[in-house]
């Protein structure tokens, strides 16, 4: 074993990782990465399926935004944030503003995609608190959302398999059941309903709403509850029912912002403005923690007072606005144009979507689902029953282990196998991925290993 | 007024902030920065006595951190940090472990202050979990204590201008006075007692400890509650406590870590090793955003085991382990040597020591406290009854203004005007510093403004 690795098993305890399992699949050292691919320190390539957890945008170690960081290391690598600012900061908020749904006017930043989830939470919170207005402290959550790892994004959130353990220590919030297609939570077929799904929310509002500070989803695209996929018009319903019972709609972009779903954000599927929409992940392209709140000016306008009133929002980090992620995420953000990324997405999406009917034909693919670069392939035991693998066979881990065997990194969220493309793909290159990934889906089905 | 400066206010929301303030005082552009100094748009510098948020350590724009970034770039930007791993990550965990306190053997990464305490908390009460033991399921804190912004740290935090507001979002927690001399809750004077106030630590965890998972707390120095330095007896008698009733001790070193305090953490100066340890900020020098919980490996046994076991601690960020932000860590931890930083820090201490002495002297000046690179003068109203300002006088911010006027970064804490000095500092500046500051506490003093 490679001397830096055996460091790794001395010293490190990776996230979202049982380490027992890494004496038999030590952790991949990766050496250097470009485009699509990451190069580990035998030489070996992986195709990056899944951006590194759903980030990356313009590919690996892009040679204009590596200029942008080093120009800005040469000025200004930090200076907090409160009574100073710095230019990437006011040019990234500029562009943050024009390229994001109408409604939104400010931008307030911080580290990641659960601080930002706490922030848009506790702005929420507060707004109603500044008006005035006391009973409204708490908060509507699907029941298969994924907000965040701290303990108030993870309030609002369902997955059961990271959260469960906590619940002691999480804040009282409503769930209403998710609009998951596949498994419909109001017993109807895929196509073929009403969006009665949309009645769960809006149930609980008419009970509720005076209770209620706002409703927090995820847009279009439902990342760690399993890669969901849901119909704009739920989002367009989601939105209208805000209005009607006197909420706000939190929009959680951070997985599906930035290009991801065919459009820069997934909101705009349905032509739907948030009240508040958090962002982070592909906002710098894969290339440096940042994240940003972003706001209506009528909830900027309810902390905006003279200081004795105490009406200030008290919520910041250390690095909140760090002129080097900055400097990074402008420049990515510009690349959108320079490179016509959606463009491609659109390319992206439509091999993607080939690829997906063709799967569909396997017996153990019991649901596929698609949006622009994101796909996933839901594996069953049978189609019939739509009955799951269950935790001990760990299909995923088996798909894990071969995909690295095929040169691919797919990192499957139990039984949902995933593919979360980097925007910069080309055609040869996706081509390669379906392929090997095809093959991958075919040794796990006749492994008999379940 | 400059065009950015007015998009500022146009597009951003920063931290921490009235923005209604920012109509009389603007934020200061900054354009670039070297050393202990700032240097904005029009060419004025200010002093960074506040190390940017206490986080600068080596200065700004260090020629090597530089490098080290600027090196890493060109090779590999960001990957996932599960099942995969690259030497910057590991390099880094090999240091801290190296120069942390001997108990600590295991790092997890994350991305700032707020969620290496989250990490440390949910890891406390999985621990007890994983072992069985279920009742284990609360925190004890100070009652000034300040772990972050985000709801799980919120929760054991105690400064009410902060946290008042959100408290119906918090989950249960045990709150213990804390050892702050000047205003001794024991009604004990400073220098002539016995820790009495340990004893509200012990009667809690002699009641309750069957409930407790860990206590929390920030090592020697708490800096948001109002720079309060405690004797280092009442740490090694938190740790004999935790010990005795069996509770983890979580040592909160974000503030106080990396040579700010004199020693490479706070815990050496008691000779105190904490079960979990949690540092941020001068991690990287001040260049970027990461953070890292360091654990035992009691506690990292307790959760290697077979997966479905369901023992695995699931928590992660996107950007756990940023590849650019470990490589400028590992350059500014090896700075220490090649630097000699501590030595600078004993210099430091001698001349902040000095100029503190010399600073109570003025009747505004009610008490002073100092420790390593870290001093702070609380303004009173007056000396003998130690009344402070109110929230109207806003004495804070007429130093911060005051302080903006004679090339300073002075940020009080609501009446602690205090100084977070960066540890590359020179005698010169220091003297420079100090003699603009005494005159910023006497113009202050005179201004009979309140």
């Amino acid at each position: 074993m490679n001397e830096l690795v055996k460091k790794d098993l001395k010293y490190l305890w990776h996230p979202y990782t049982q380490m027992k399992d890494c004496e038999r699949v030590p952790p991949v050292l990766i050496e250097k990465a470009e485009g699509v691919k990451l190069f580990d320190v035998d030489g070996n390539f992986y195709y990056d399926t899944i951006s590194s957890w759903w980030c990356n945008v313009h590919g690996h170690c892009h040679p204009e935004i590596k200029k942008a960081v080093r120009r800005q290391l040469d000025s200004l690598e930090h200076v907090l944030f409160a009574g100073f600012t710095h230019s990437p900061a006011i040019e990234l908020a500029e562009r943050l503003v024009s390229i994001s749904p109408n409604s939104l006017e400010k931008v307030f930043y911080s580290d990641n995609g659960s601080t930002a989830v706490e922030v848009a939470l506790k702005m929420s919170f507060q707004y109603w608190q500044n008006k005035g207005v006391t009973g409204k402290r708490k908060f509507l959550a699907l029941d298969l959302a994924y907000h965040g790892d701290t303990i108030g994004a993870m309030s609002v959130s369902g997955v059961d398999l990271y959260n469960e353990r906590f619940s002691p220590l999480f804040y009282d919030s409503y769930k209403v059941p998710s609009p998951y297609c596949y498994r419909c939570p109001a017993g109807k077929e895929k196509g073929a309903c009403s969006l009665e799904c949309l009645g769960f929310m809006e149930e609980r509002l008419k009970e509720s709403a005076g209770e209620i500070s706002a409703v927090i989803m995820e847009p279009i695209l439902m990342g760690a509850g399993g890669m969901i996929i849901y119909p704009a018009d739920y989002l367009a319903g989601a939105r209208a029912l805000a209005d009607k019972y006197g909420v706000h709609l939190i929009l959680d972009e951070v997985a599906s912002g930035f290009g991801r779903t065919g459009k820069m954000f997934a909101s705009e599927h349905a032509s739907v403005e948030p009240d508040i929409m958090c962002v982070s992940k592909g906002i710098t392209s894969g290339y440096l923690p940042l994240s940003a709140t972003l706001v209506t000016d009528d909830i900027y306008r309810a902390f905006y007072d003279d200081y004795e009133k105490k009406k200030t929002f008290y919520h910041g980090h250390t690095y909140t606005a760090n002129p080097l992620a900055c400097a990074a995420a402008v420049k990515a953000i510009d690349l959108f144009r320079e490179e016509d990324t959606l463009r491609n997405v659109r390319m992206i999406e439509q091999r993607l979507g080939s690829f997906l009917e063709k799967m569909s034909g396997y017996e153990i693919v019991g649901d596929v689902r698609g949006v622009g670069a994101v796909g996933a392939l839901e594996l069953v035991k049978a189609r019939s029953s739509k009955e799951p693998f269950g935790i001990k066979e760990r299909i995923g881990v088996e798909v894990y282990k071969k995909g690295l065997e095929s040169n691919l990194l797919l990192r499957p969220l139990g039984n949902i196998v995933y593919f979360f493309l980097p925007l910069c793909a080309k055609t040869e290159e996706l081509d390669d991925i379906f392929r090997r990934s095809e093959k991958v889906i075919e040794r796990v089905s006749g492994s008999g290993e379940f």
